[in-house]
């Protein structure tokens, strides 16, 4: 009933297919194979389906707990799930060789990381927490601190967090209050975080927590904080673990969903300060978080595409065996599982269409982020960088709202058995929620696509994606089998550089501009998500198509025609509306009176 | 935080402005001044904002539990709320005063209805059961059994259940196996049903099981399908209750939301036989039990309404205290709540905007029911009840959808603290998302507009609710004010005309037509929804606006001025796009492999 299979052969066609193993061309991997790539996605997929799948069910009813001592139990079956995990060396798959990772490139991570949030999300959470540590570390972090916490990081002995919410200051961090008071070679910190994901738990020997705080002379605003490293045990010079460190778990959350991802309310501080380190610059704390919440973005939308695949597949699931009514007269009236209804072959085909696109897209974005690290040129890599400056937002904030949308509908295809926790569709909608939340809401997403991402070059970067549509359409139109599909992605074209325009005409006004990017914001991204997912789609049918014509009969082909073709000709049309939501103004969002 | 109340000020402005009380005008309403029906709602009013809010949140923590003796034990505070609504005499208050009930019309009733079950869906659906076996005998049962069950149910002093679903049959009911027995004057039913509402509780004296079953020698499919009359305990010669009958609760489920509302198992007849009594023809249960239904349904898209309308009020209230972030340097720079960042706004205008249109339209159902039941002429009873029989799929289906999108938003209005339980927000979302599932899936609805419904007077009934918005456009167009929203309005009825013709041709298909009903029936649904709705809303547009125009400074009538064209701008958009997926056809239905 609540079985998943990770989604080899759908990855392997987006990694092989639509993006040609471009990654795989770059220099720096040189020695990845696709032979290499495919051992690893399989043995991932093993990993997810096999030890980490099955522990998604018991995982939500257990959930975290924390003990009165403070300590956080994660569900059974959890710690050993993590070490198999580790012990695999999956954690620094996408890690540097420098660092002691194996230097995959992105679209390989991103594509393990799919396969292991659908298994399981609640535990997903841990490592990609990681990751940001390591990231942090990676690229602002002194040598010592590098070479004192990234081995055991990039290993996954330790896990990392991120430490920047506190109860006034959420999506404007700009009012952190925790406090860093230098004493010597190190601060001493002070201050309460909530919503810290993985904050405590018992999987690891170590926990290192990244921290934003401020010293008592730093200025107000955003220019006053500063990151730093504050770890559960202090880490003597041998690198043997030390004292435990001023850090408790104050309480932790008990939430929606993920329950088994421990999210913590930090104290620290209450023993006189916790010890931490600085990372980086001081005063310039927020950036160095952002570079790591950049990729972290990407990363929840991975999650969302994970998630809801999952539900895909529990409601193609169900819905195949669950026999109700019968088929219509013109194709036999015999009795027949709810797949043969086409009422429910539209849900199934929604769902199916909006997770093969919207994996498409990360996974093209993941390619971006390849090239822009790795590319050959600078040039290139400048490119390659704004376009995933670009997509990162929308990757963010339209899978994640998607996947809630595909998991209620899953939901939906179960019947009243759906609502039953025990049936696990349920815990797909509960769990998939958070991720519109957490990494920046999505409204934030959109506003940095609606505002930096699209002002900040005049649109440069976001015309080159519209290029590649355009590309895509004339490929599309040139094709006879195809050609219905390039005038309905030519049409959702149009509605985007149009509704482009608008919002960068008006938001480039020094007075009224912000507001415009406001009220735009949703909608622009929205749109923009619809439109991209479609040129996937199209990518998809144009390669689908190609190997039908050349003679294959693998009816993985037709699965994807199909599906390529719901996603634009019967998705597409619903977020192109959001063309004339934005072409009707705010300004009754600005005449409304909410006070 | 978890504040609820209940919205007099909304009902009132549809029943007295949009509806002008048209109720009242029936002769059988000649009492019910509107003095009365605002007596009523503000009496309704306290219980739902004083009594039965405040239980909301503790009676989805406690949830209903079955104890090991098989009786079921409700969450605190519950069996005293509902004894308050039985002295109330509001369970009564839509039945005619020949039962025993105070004749007050349906809109009055779905009113009070909404408040209720924005205050505590949970419990809501307790009086709803009753309501629907009220219906079934009243329309349905013998003088005696009439006489010895309505008085009690029409109190409230005992609760009804209506028992269809068994584990084979759900949406496909002829495949019910529950079995009827003769023997003398009752039966012996014996049998499973799954998901029985209230099933069992210990808020009542009495349980009156309404259950489908099969006698043994009954062909069949649904003809062989007969409705009985099962109590809890049987009632004795003289009115008291006598001893136990043989229905047990064997399990409740463990569902997603609504924990206070038991849903159960019933096992009739594991002693021999749980005793019953033929409730009209033999053979017409599935029709008596349609009966029912069909206002069930009406009042599920009601209880999608309370819990929105709650909603938004939950993420109002929060939006208009957390504080974070500045407004733009144009409206000052200063530091404001999220209700001031207009990307907020919009989610919180969306909210509102459609919970304001499905109300309207769903009273506007409410009181085509009462023409269909009270008019003066036969033909206009006949017309009003086949309005009323296209409105309710769409309220029970459009209301529902909307209900379970307008919680999530909810959520995403309060960020992070939207995900913690103890918020309020995420129980919305649980408890919403049962509505489009119960009561006829979603789905189901769907085909019974596009087919029954709008298949089998070609479309004529349907129509008169075309003409209707038509009118609509004409007056918003002759007024300056308003004149774009007429243009608008104007342009989904040409989209829902342009489907509807397209839905009636391929739909009359004799070989062809079922397939193509299935495959139309949501986008369909959903169009009609949408362009039904904005025109409501251009409805409260064209009065509020005559008020404002008339020198009223209530802020009432901007506010819906607001809605209005939110809901007409930039909501009725986004529902036009189903024209185009109807368009598109359905051959990729069709040809979608799942088996």
């Amino acid at each position: 009933m609540n079985h998943y299979a990770a989604p080899v052969r759908d990855l392997r066609f987006v990694l092989e297919e639509l993006l040609g193993h471009r990654s795989l061309n770059l220099p720096d991997f040189s020695d990845t194979t696709p032979d290499v790539v495919e051992a690893v996605l399989d043995e991932a997929a093993k990993l997810a389906s096999d030890v980490w799948g099955p522990l998604n069910a018991t995982g939500d009813r257990q959930g975290a707990k924390r003990q009165p001592d403070g300590s956080v139990t994660i569900p059974d079956g959890f710690a050993a799930a993590y070490q198999a995990y580790v012990d695999g060396g999956w954690n620094g798959i996408g890690v540097s060789e420098a660092l002691g990772g194996q230097n995959l490139p992105e679209v390989v991570a991103s594509a393990v990381q799919e396969m292991l949030h659908g298994a399981n999300m609640a535990l997903g959470l841990c490592p990609m927490l990681t990751a940001g540590a390591i990231e942090a570390l990676a690229h602002h972090g002194s040598e010592q601190l590098q070479a004192t916490y990234l081995p055991k990081l990039v290993e996954g002995t330790w896990t990392g967090t991120m430490n920047l919410t506190e109860p006034q200051a959420g999506s404007d961090l700009s009012k952190v209050r925790t406090k860093a008071v230098p004493e010597g070679d190190h601060y001493r910190i002070s201050g309460q975080k909530i919503y810290i994901t993985w904050g405590e738990h018992d999987a690891a020997e170590n926990i290192i927590h990244l921290v934003l705080a401020r010293k008592p002379d730093a200025p107000e605003g955003n220019k006053g904080i500063s990151l730093f490293l504050v770890p559960k045990f202090l880490v003597n010079a041998d690198g043997s673990l030390g004292k435990r460190n001023d850090v408790v778990c104050a309480s932790i959350e008990h939430k929606l969903g993920i329950h088994g991802s421990p999210t913590c309310t930090l104290s620290f501080g209450e023993q006189g300060g916790a010890i931490g380190y600085l990372v980086g610059e001081e005063g310039r704390g927020l950036n160095h978080m952002f570079t790591m919440m950049n990729e972290a973005r990407h990363k929840v939308g991975i999650q969302g595409i994970g998630v809801a695949e999952r539900a895909c597949q529990h409601a193609l699931a169900y819905a195949r065996d669950r026999q109700q009514g019968r088929v219509s007269a013109a194709r036999g009236g015999q009795e027949c599982s709810i797949s043969e209804h086409l009422d429910v072959r539209r849900m199934l085909l929604s769902m199916r269409a909006r997770t093969d696109a919207l994996r498409a897209l990360a996974l093209y974005c993941a390619a971006q982020l390849d090239t822009a690290r790795h590319g050959n040129e600078p040039s290139e890599r400048q490119a390659a960088q704004a376009r995933a400056d670009v997509l990162i937002p929308v990757v963010k904030s339209f899978s994640t709202d998607q996947a809630v949308e595909i998991a209620s509908t899953g939901i939906q295809v179960h019947g009243g058995m759906g609502y039953v926790e025990e049936t696990g569709a349920a815990q797909l909608l509960r769990d998939a929620r958070i991720a519109p939340i957490y990494e920046g809401t999505n409204g934030i997403q959109a506003l940095d696509l609606a505002g930096r991402k699209l002002q900040r070059d005049r649109g440069e970067a976001f015309g080159g994606l519209l290029r590649e549509v355009a590309a895509t359409v004339e490929k599309l139109n040139a094709n006879a089998a195809l050609a219905p599909l390039g005038h309905a992605l030519a049409a959702g074209l149009e509605d985007l550089t149009a509704a482009q325009q608008q919002v960068l005409e008006q938001g480039s006004d020094p007075a009224t501009g912000p507001d415009a990017v406001q009220g735009y914001a949703t909608p622009f991204l929205t749109l923009t998500g619809h439109v991209l997912c479609a040129w996937q789609m199209g990518l998809a049918a144009l390669s689908a198509q190609a190997a039908v014509d050349q003679g294959s009969a693998d009816p993985f082909y037709t699965a994807k025609l199909q599906s390529a073709r719901f996603a634009i000709t019967q998705w597409l049309p619903v977020g192109r509306a959001q063309r004339a939501v934005i072409e009707a103004g705010i300004q009754c969002l600005s005449d409304y009176e909410v006070a």
